[in-house]
């Protein structure tokens, strides 16, 4: 399907590829100021997460150079990372995304141009190797830092100091994830995924407000749909334009509001209008999963069928189907349809119906009724729990100690948005203060990919070592706190 | 001293640079056939010894590549270095000097060039991570070979088959050596020695003739000389020709009979009477070491300050009191000079009835009256024995258990040197076929910087991890195949 329509997509999507801001950046501590022998290490603090090419410029001391110098160089987003290392490590996402390398000077003075981007705010060099003859300058180091976000859009909030920081640190999260595209994390998976985007999407319309950013990424997305008009979970740019052939039933769905937003917020008519076919495609394609006699979606063993957030024991069946229902409402305020508005009435009441446990006030979910916070989250921002039934179930899941908890930035918006939808302002502004806020109490310079307060150490990847620490899907305070979402 | 001519001699030395031939090579065996996964390895062999820069072809197969490849590549002279590791290497040279790198590749496919230029055969790939997603494919592996060596100048030796391998073999080290300048070794150190142009300048003459080359050497070093005129061990060209701190009582010599090599070989008259003063010079300064009383240089105990042989326990006076006569004497040659005649005559006397021991017939060396083999090699080299006695201390060392043995294959060639110089020419054959034939049937492709034909693992390093398998110092066999010095 529009397959006539794709070649142009694309062409729409490379037309918008942003001519990227640069700035110069330089260590604020960490040059040593003595020459360096073998085995010593030096941390050089650019004082912000950074994402950009280094050029370290060397020089020696003693008599002239007569052997290679030999570094290990590792770049770190936070200080944390520093002490890690990959020794023992045997997780299941690939240890190359590490950002460290080994490199041999042979000649000095130089200027050594990392051939690779990092993003960090850190820089560990450890002088591997030298000859006893002479020692190692490190005279300066030089960042050529990129973005393609405009900060002179932006002015700094004011007020409560707790808040100003949550938005300072959720903005530069926005701001190092914005390059070519909207990345999930420059550190990995430096790639295009629908939920990440979604989120980088609301948060850009009031903050940097880099639209033909957000609309060159639809367009990326509509410019590699298959040949059913399935859009991939996420997207490949180098060496040319790709799609993964990951595919979510959620991601898939969420293209539908993110173009509504988009549109909305950009005032952007035409593109929604252009891509409203692929967008409505999406809802189509997720009808193959419903049982069209209970209305009921069919659940999956499948990993990551669906994602909804990082916690491999939650089962999905419910949230799938409210997210269905989530999407299939935006698509309502693009294009009327009482055909579809049906749709999503039976679909509802066929949830509470066979979910709704009305005893605890909980949505269950799978065949072994699980209790998790992402059901009643969805239950909520979906519209299935509506008015009372919607407080009384986030109410409830408070309360109830073994309901599965949630364990991303990404579930903890849809919580706090959830908490909004049903008047609790205040109480969202205390997750977000709470949430977000131990990470700035950590010393985080942008929001992470992963955060468990109670065990900084958790990763779903077997270490933290390759866990991004600045994340797109982090970034949403600043939206919270600049929609005025979060006022009475 | 000569501070007037050095910009001049510099200008020369620039001018004298080589355009470098390339030739482009491939592996031999090695490129897989399938695709590769983490923790795979590979091995490529060239099928020669090569000096330059590689560049993989590398795709993926499976699922487009998810995270950075992440390899380590090793460069290894000979197959015996496949196996070793840096894990525990605490030798006093720096470990930097290793040919081993560890590369991330972010995008395939792709052309990976490798900025740094490899002496090898051998390539060793480690995958150290993948994705599970993907697979790594070796496309291709493609070698820019450089040297300044024309390899049309030269035909294969005929004959003996132990021979032509040997010739073979020599001239391939050399050819690998010769690149901007007569490196010493294109592993390590890629530096102009004068005790390893000497010998690489003899080959040359009977070899690939480029005199240019030795003559762009001599005058490097010529322009380094210090403010009293004296030349230094070596020199470094990059960034800026410079000379090392490292001044050897033999190096400095040699620059007379190197000279003198030269221009006889090259027929180039105007080079030698333009240098002569320098050469001279050289003696002069080394007259600063000689009692002139006794006639006899003084002895040191300073590591390196005259070389002779990689043995540590080495005793050089004598033997520095007999190259110092052996270059005197190649100064005579150039220009007459009867107070040189005289001053040469006075010193052979002296070390003849200080040193020589007539019931053992051999010379001793140091206070403590050492016998080494370098002692009587260069004794014969240099005059101070002639005739009968001459004969006579080569054959009573060999006859000694207890004497210092040679360690290196340049402390062999002044062996089998004095040999023919004494009419032992098919001991001298003998000696190269025994001492470099080893080299051989351990698989050499070049010879080597450090031998012992009784431990191969010897290292005055602290492990053959950094020793030089290609060392232009080892180069001389072809010198005595090819200049008829074995020729009864």
């Amino acid at each position: 399907m529009f397959e006539n329509r794709k070649k142009e997509w694309l062409r729409i999507a490379h037309s918008l590829k942003p001519t990227l801001q640069h700035e110069t950046v330089r260590p604020v501590s960490g040059l040593p100021g003595h020459a360096l022998t073998e085995n010593d290490s030096v941390i050089l603090d650019f004082g912000n997460h950074y994402v950009g090419h280094l050029t370290l410029k060397l020089s020696s001391q003693g008599s002239h150079p007569d052997a290679p110098a030999w570094l290990s160089v590792k770049f770190c987003e936070n200080e944390r990372e520093l002490g890690e290392t990959l020794e023992g490590y045997n997780g299941w996402i690939s240890k190359g995304w590490v950002q460290q390398e080994q490199i041999h000077i042979d000649v000095l003075p130089t200027q050594y141009s990392f051939p690779r981007r990092y993003a960090f705010r850190y820089v560990k060099i450890d002088i591997l190797a030298l000859s006893s003859k002479y020692q190692l300058v490190i005279e300066d180091a030089v960042l050529d830092a990129t973005t393609s976000a405009d900060s002179s859009r932006i002015a700094p909030l004011s007020g409560d100091p707790l808040d100003t920081a949550i938005d300072r640190i959720a903005l530069r999260t926005l701001h190092s994830c914005m390059q070519d595209f909207f990345e999930d994390g420059p550190k990995r998976d430096r790639r295009l995924w629908l939920g990440d985007l979604r989120l980088q999407a609301l948060t850009n319309s009031v903050a940097y407000q880099n639209f033909d950013l957000v609309k060159r990424c639809l367009y990326l997305f509509a410019a590699v749909s298959d040949a059913d008009g399935r859009i991939p979970a996420c997207l490949f740019t180098e060496p040319e334009v790709e799609a993964d052939d990951t595919y979510m039933f959620d991601y898939s769905l969420f293209f539908i509001p993110t173009l509504w937003q988009y549109a909305m917020a950009s005032g952007d008519q035409e593109t929604m209008e252009d891509l409203l076919p692929l967008a409505l495609r999406q809802l189509e394609l997720a009808d193959a999963q419903f049982d069209p006699c209970t209305h009921l979606i069919q659940d999956s063993d499948v990993l990551g069928w669906c994602f909804v957030d990082w916690a491999l024991p939650l089962n999905k069946q419910f949230c799938a189907q409210a997210i269905w229902i989530y999407c299939a409402n935006a698509a309502l305020k693009m294009k009327p349809d009482p055909a579809l508005k049906e749709k999503i009435a039976l679909r509802k009441e066929a949830a509470i119906r066979h979910w709704y446990d009305s005893k605890q006030h909980l949505f269950l979910s799978g065949a072994a009724r699980q209790i998790s916070w992402a059901s009643q989250v969805w239950a909520v921002l979906s519209g299935i729990a509506e008015g009372e039934m919607a407080s009384a179930c986030l109410n409830a899941v408070s309360a109830c100690p073994d309901a599965l908890p949630m364990v991303t930035p990404y579930m903890m918006h849809h919580y706090a948005e959830a908490l909004c939808q049903v008047g609790h302002r205040q109480q969202a502004r205390q997750v977000i203060r709470e949430y977000w806020g131990a990470m700035v109490a950590q010393g985080a310079d942008t929001f992470f990919e992963l955060f468990n307060p109670d065990n900084p150490d958790e990763s779903p990847y077997g270490s933290p070592v390759v866990n991004s620490f600045c994340h797109a899907w982090s970034c949403t305070p600043s939206w919270f706190l600049r929609s005025g979402m979060l006022n009475e």
